[in-house]
């Protein structure tokens, strides 16, 4: 999917909203575990809910592995089951040696060797350039590079001193040295909401994937006041909060209306713009 | 697997080599591909031949996944059929907020969800703290972080100048606060040779695995000479100089050649200690 699709699929429905499909067989309604892949029928019904309020679907690849085989298997039909129009984030956090990176590469970016055809992937920047190209090289497929991202842990690494910035802020640069705003975005959280302005700094013409609204805190004015640019500019991402929203019968009618918030919110900042 | 175990293992072996499985469908032996599962025929012949020269074996995540659930399947079965006095390691590069990080923990190390069981799994640092320590609370199982990787891309974050020192070493100072060398291991890899000395100043007890002799071309003996502690604390992997050293049926057969080539120059340095 390109630039262009994808900011006229943000005027259409006038949402930026990316729905994490977290799913975790512990948590979904107990009147589903009798169907023969309860993960995937749960994911049908929360696409079938959503899909005209949100732009994209990040599926957090951690949810289906940990179910091994059959877990890649609901996680190849929930792909398949998403409408071509929305984008598709693998939430990955892949990252290795170059031969390496492009196997994942093909994982997510290659159907006829994986079975999943994904737009994006989360990448993890530690091991620089040649842990990342390998996820540029396809057509109208994006890598997502880890900057700043919502979780306590950040203060660790990425708020390091170097010379004249911080780390995350070094990852923003030297990543523009590899590929430009068409294939390449950034992840920064949405806990981080003081860090927009310097963000869009370094990177003014970037799409943003934004995690952590809901249930890690995050304030979707706040990161919009510096965060949107003339294309939009921003994924923001909610999973549990959404997806989670009535634990009965009712789940996806509730993650409907979760979802119907944030995107009336979204619809009334794009207006300010 | 214990430290003692694994040390135990490397005396009765004289060997501190990690064969590393990149089984890769279109690098395998061409007589192979008629099997059903021609990746874990692969790997068991493999295992076979060389189980009694090196202490661990290192699926690459990426080149099982690349072929989705068919891949997890052949991992499985290929987890399952190595000796249960072997290391294994899941070389995985995970690494996510809190709640994620943990279901990835589940992934390697809960075999009642996902059907695998290793010992280890290797972790990226970027996200801090809370990424890390999910995969520090199961008895028996380690993290092995990466520090100071092998490849070319290292320079561009691993090698920043923070306040002091670099961020490879800032990794290995901080990570010491979430746990000590009994859960952690850290990834030092072989083409960083001139970096083992400072490594063994921050980390003198831990285990080093390290990558990158062979192909990669980092030198066996260069690494040894700083890098080897009282309890050995290296294990140093090779992969494809091993699993691909014949494409034709006697894979298995030159596999075993330059596994012993590794163990006798194992063994010399080892005596030497």
């Amino acid at each position: 999917m390109t630039r262009e699709d994808l900011f006229e699929e943000i005027k259409k429905k006038r949402s930026f909203l990316c729905v994490g499909l977290d799913t975790d067989l512990d948590k979904i309604p107990a009147h589903l575990l009798k169907e023969e892949d309860p993960v995937f029928e749960f994911n049908k019904q929360i696409i079938d809910a959503t899909k005209d309020l949100c732009i994209a679907y990040k599926p957090n690849l951690a949810f289906y592995e940990c179910r091994g085989a059959a877990g890649w298997e609901s996680l190849r039909k929930t792909l398949e089951y998403i409408p071509g129009n929305l984008f598709t984030i693998a939430d990955a956090k892949r990252g290795d040696i170059g031969n390496t990176s492009l196997m994942y590469a093909q994982t997510f970016f290659n159907p006829e060797k994986s079975g999943l055809d994904f737009d994006s992937v989360t990448v993890a920047p530690y091991m620089g350039v040649d842990s990342v190209t390998p996820f540029l090289g396809f057509e109208g497929k994006w890598a997502i590079l880890l900057a700043l991202t919502s979780n306590e842990g950040n203060k660790d690494f990425q708020y390091l001193e170097t010379e004249d910035d911080f780390l995350y802020e070094k990852v923003i640069t030297i990543s523009q040295e590899w590929a430009g705003p068409d294939r390449l975005m950034y992840v920064v959280g949405a806990t981080q909401a003081d860090a927009f302005a310097d963000v869009r700094k370094l990177a003014p013409d970037h799409f943003l994937l934004v995690p952590g609204i809901g249930a890690q805190g995050g304030n979707l004015k706040e990161i919009a006041k510096c965060g949107l640019n003339k294309q939009c500019g921003l994924i923001v991402n909610s999973s549990r909060g959404i997806i989670y929203a009535s634990s009965g019968e009712d789940f996806a009618e509730k993650a409907r209306l979760e979802a119907e918030k944030l995107q009336k919110e979204m619809q009334h900042l794009l207006e300010k713009m």
